[in-house]
């Protein structure tokens, strides 16, 4: 089910990014590719989504130009942002958020931002808490925070690799990573 | 179908926030109650969502504390924003901007905000134009912007009264709308 198309000028904005990003899952397949995440694999493994749900939500996105397609070894593609896709940070963070504030871990947030240039955190508001410049995006890192609990021993590689500090916007695994049992 | 609670801590915060606001339709009924729509009626009158659904959502919403029940006339209760729930709106703006962004009406924003204290708007930074002062959301007024259809002859009440500028967070129709004809 869509939303009306004809649905009221006032409310099309929120309708039209809802129609797009709203679907369940789609916003957390939009955060795992701004962290790097960009196998078919690599999103099923880390998100445990049905294949059939996350290919429904890949076909979404790709045909929306959130994500697009690029060739990787073999037969396999990659799914990267596009500019379309990286003007959904703001609304990534402020939804990470709003999660993090009212349904804390014990330790505090799972996760933080730093600034690439001088590993200062980053704050809500997007500038460095170090340098006070506003952060793009892919100058962010995301490092491990102290409400996040270590991972296991049968972590996926997305997970496990989160666990070390990671530059947004970068592959986050090899191009062949031996965890990656659920390769399309 | 609600997201894997042990679901791998990097993720937590996104994946608890779309359990609350991402099913369809949520984030635009918590839209509707930043403009101050406030009964089950008009929310069901403007969003055009089916009841049933309606009923769902707004018992997810207020079962979460975004929403909260207040009594109204007679047997009617209203539907207003909590503490938590106000702590949405850097979400629904993000997504609200994206939207306006790459899907624009023709003749640009369908709405804008000013600051209630000196009407300059206010920009996607959350900051007043005229006075510099980041706004907070309830001194926030949304008015018609350029790219707005003007609402016809049997436009819902709601759609109606957001043809004028609006401060957010007001109830935005009287206790008894003559229009409102679907009230529960």
């Amino acid at each position: 089910m869509t939303l009306p198309r004809d649905y009221g000028g006032q409310t099309c904005a929120l309708s039209r990014s809802m129609e797009i990003v709203g679907e369940r899952w789609t916003l957390l397949i939009v955060r795992d590719a701004f962290y790097g995440v960009r196998r078919f694999g690599e999103f099923a493994a880390h998100l445990s989504v049905p294949r059939a749900v996350l290919t429904d939500r890949l076909a979404t996105l790709t045909g929306a130009g959130v994500l697009e397609r690029r060739p990787d070894t073999g037969r396999r593609e990659v799914y990267v942002l596009t500019d379309k896709g990286l003007a959904l940070w703001p609304a990534v963070r402020a939804l990470s958020e709003w999660g993090d504030l009212f349904y804390p871990s014990a330790g505090g947030p799972r996760r933080v931002h730093l600034h690439a240039a001088d590993d200062a955190p980053v704050g809500d508001d997007g500038r460095c808490s170090g340098c006070g410049a506003e952060v793009p995006v892919g100058d962010l890192v995301v490092a491990p925070g102290p409400g996040l609990a270590p991972a296991g021993p049968d972590a996926d590689p997305v997970t496990a690799a989160l666990g070390r500090p990671h530059r947004l916007l970068t592959p986050l695994l090899p191009r062949h990573s031996p965890r990656e049992v659920v390769e399309r």
